[in-house]
């Protein structure tokens, strides 16, 4: 690897995989190491993950919730940032190989490449169903959105427009629930207002549950229940405890036999590890997350530590592993930074236990569900305390406060500001769209 | 055309196509005229054009500078929109022709498709040279601007890393001497402190303008000058009265047998009129704009109109042809507008003339040159008179509020806010930049 300016130093090396919030706090826990740090990854921004589902609904622009990863580390003198995608890494050299074949040797090696969309499986249903994990997801998800309300307008045929304007979310977790919401909010309050063929009750947002309630997991039923009716207020139709037997062009194919038809699915049904966990050839759980130890290094590799999506860690509280949320991420980066430390001081290393805060999800605007230990709330309350933590956890004052400026923004004016179709030539992807809603099916089993 | 809710009415039936200053001024002028307006763009965006660089020189979001063409107009009941590719017009049938082959019938029609970029018959140089002329353009420059540091970043050859590191402008006009200033502040005072192995010293860039003076055409020649001086000061290198022989991988072929080396090159140096505009089989000037008589409609067809960058207009004071600027275009929007209505009220049409207000350009941070007149201003000053003016244009408070939010801030803090690399495995073309840069060129005149 080119370094420009050769260290002087010979200090031991840190390698970090990813600039999420695990692989960041990583390399900030270790600026006042004597260590050289190297964060690697495959795209030069760090993004705000619990904002992204804003950007796909086209009320904040991408830069509102990313900041260059160079621009985060450029005051740690011992941090060096490299644009490029780790293909594998080599346990016995302590390397780790970059896609052009380079290789960058570490000392201590930290893991922290968050998680891929989870088709379980059925990795062709991504083409109909988008996930939502990049920004480059979320710009394809607007995009889609909008150009179906755009091929809707044009449409002259009344089935065709109502396949263009059904929308169904699969999966009843945060994302799903605050995706829905918003996408309810948008074609309701926002969209239905701009085109002439289209009005706030022909528009229909389904929101597809496998499991018998909202929010399943670290969520308290009670909190499920209002979520459920907060969704219901703004027009979504959930539906709980329905499995999706396919998902083709036409639209989701149901366990009982029932078809939703519609040219717009989107799928938060689940994240797995990044295949470079697999690749590595360690122990890793079903959801292909690294298996780590109490101290979160690879069980034989005290070197190398993984944290966040990328780690498997059961809470040894609640007996269920920890949720993928920012917090763990952060709190075992930082945990990881203490422990290089005390290794580079010979001192042993501490258990990582988890501080839990509490969790939350946003339902659209004004409406949240937040839990903290005993401590429950819901509605207008939770929404602000959601609004006032996030903001407030985004890197850097300028995207704090331009955040906060267009949610007081499209709060107040039921606008949305980033409502742009880019990419080249998007008419002709509105004539497929059209084609796609126009096509007749025979029965519900055609593919 | 499918049209939702059918008008009740049977007004005439003006056809626009174009969303720009042209195209959205029109349809704006006949809010209150008895006629059905249709307005027929390609993408789903207004567009602030005279920031558009700021977008591709990372200092603003592409929504700061867009706003959805449906939101501008969704109170004027009147007006329909319809996102699509106009690809003929019969002139005799009077009706448009869409890229899926529907039809629009009008009673008056207003072309208003603005400019594309001209490589004046060597459109192969556009692979290496980019344009500027849509978000699009603007996104891809920003990508190979950043992904060019990237590579600089990881490159151990020096040879390959100066050519990554220089940047060549291409034209001096308006928006060469904007990007070229911009272009440089960012290289030098935002970028290099991002990256170990760049400093502000080996970044170059070079404006190349084939006249023997900046800003040709409607600039005094004293401002002009000035701008030489302005851009000096920021470090570009200004090379006037230097004719490019051919663009390629290896950077730009001068006619005197010169190479500058570069991996990043803009291409500035011209606009013409869009292929629609040919299509049509009216007269064209030679730079593909349609020819139209005083009252601003085409000769035989007085229900025809062409503003802004699609018509060809001299200007009856100074006997050139009119500048392609907002301006213009809205003013003869207006003309257009207002022939209109005096025709469906049986009154003769007035002839359009220009009321020249001035004209400006900035030269990055705190610079610019500016006459109206007789009156000429550069300097901070004139760069405060660049900014109110062109904040106070931008449609919409929102708009305004963050660009000047966001010029402020940058202007501070010599920070850039979007500097985003986004479009899917990026660090793909980071390896084809790598390997275009370390090429060996065996003679300047190797393709």
């Amino acid at each position: 690897m080119a370094e420009g300016r050769p260290r002087a130093t010979s200090h031991p090396r840190v390698v970090v995989i990813g600039g999420g919030f695990g692989g960041l706090t990583a390399a900030r826990g270790l600026s006042d190491a004597p260590v050289r740090v190297t964060l690697v990854d495959r795209s030069n921004h760090h993004l705000f993950q619990p904002l992204l589902y804003q950007v796909a609904m086209a009320g904040l622009s991408p830069a509102d919730i990313a900041v260059p990863i160079r621009s985060v580390l450029n005051s740690h003198d011992n941090a060096l940032v490299v644009l490029a995608d780790v293909v594998g890494v080599d346990l016995e050299q302590r390397r780790v190989v970059l896609d052009d074949g380079e290789s960058i040797d570490y000392d201590f090696l930290v893991i922290a490449t968050g998680s891929k969309t989870n088709y379980f499986g059925h990795d062709d249903w991504g083409r109909h169903a988008l996930g939502l994990k990049t920004l480059d997801d979320a710009l394809e998800i607007r995009r889609r959105v909008l150009l179906a309300f755009e091929a809707a307008e044009r449409e002259r045929d009344d089935n065709a427009r109502k396949r263009l304007l059904t929308f169904i979310v699969i999966g009843g977790g945060p994302t799903g629930v605050e995706i829905a919401g918003a996408l309810s909010e948008l074609s309701r309050f926002v969209l239905a207002d701009d085109y002439r063929a289209v009005h706030a009750d022909s528009t229909r947002v389904i929101l597809l549950e496998g499991q018998d309630r909202l929010l399943p997991g670290a969520f308290h039923e009670s909190l499920a229940k209002k979520a459920h009716v907060q969704l219901e207020e703004l027009g979504v139709e959930v539906r709980v405890g329905t499995m999706v037997q396919s998902i083709d062009e036409q639209g989701v194919h149901l366990e009982d036999g029932e078809t939703l038809e519609s040219t717009t699915v989107l799928w938060t049904a689940g994240v797995r590890g990044r295949r470079l966990s697999e690749a590595i050839g360690v122990e890793v759980d079903r959801g292909g997350r690294i298996v780590v130890g109490p101290d979160l290094s690879l069980p034989g590799h005290p070197e190398v530590f993984a944290v966040g999506d990328a780690a498997s860690v059961i809470d040894q509280k609640s007996g269920r592993p920890l949720p993928g949320i920012a917090p763990v991420a952060m709190q075992q980066a930082r945990w990881v930074a203490k422990n290089i430390k005390r290794s580079l001081a010979k001192k042993d290393r501490a258990e990582f236990t988890y501080l839990d805060k509490g969790i939350m999800a946003t339902v659209g605007r004004s409406r949240a569900v937040a839990q903290s230990g005993p401590f429950k709330m819901s509605g207008l309350l939770a929404w602000f305390a959601w609004l006032l933590i996030h903001i407030w956890y985004l890197v850097g004052f300028r995207n704090r406060f331009l955040v906060l400026f267009n949610w007081a923004w499209n709060y107040l004016m039921y606008r949305r500001g980033a409502r742009l179709i880019t990419g080249e030539r998007q008419w002709e992807r509105l004539h497929e769209l059209s084609e796609q809603a126009e096509r007749n099916y025979d029965g519900p089993n055609e593919r």
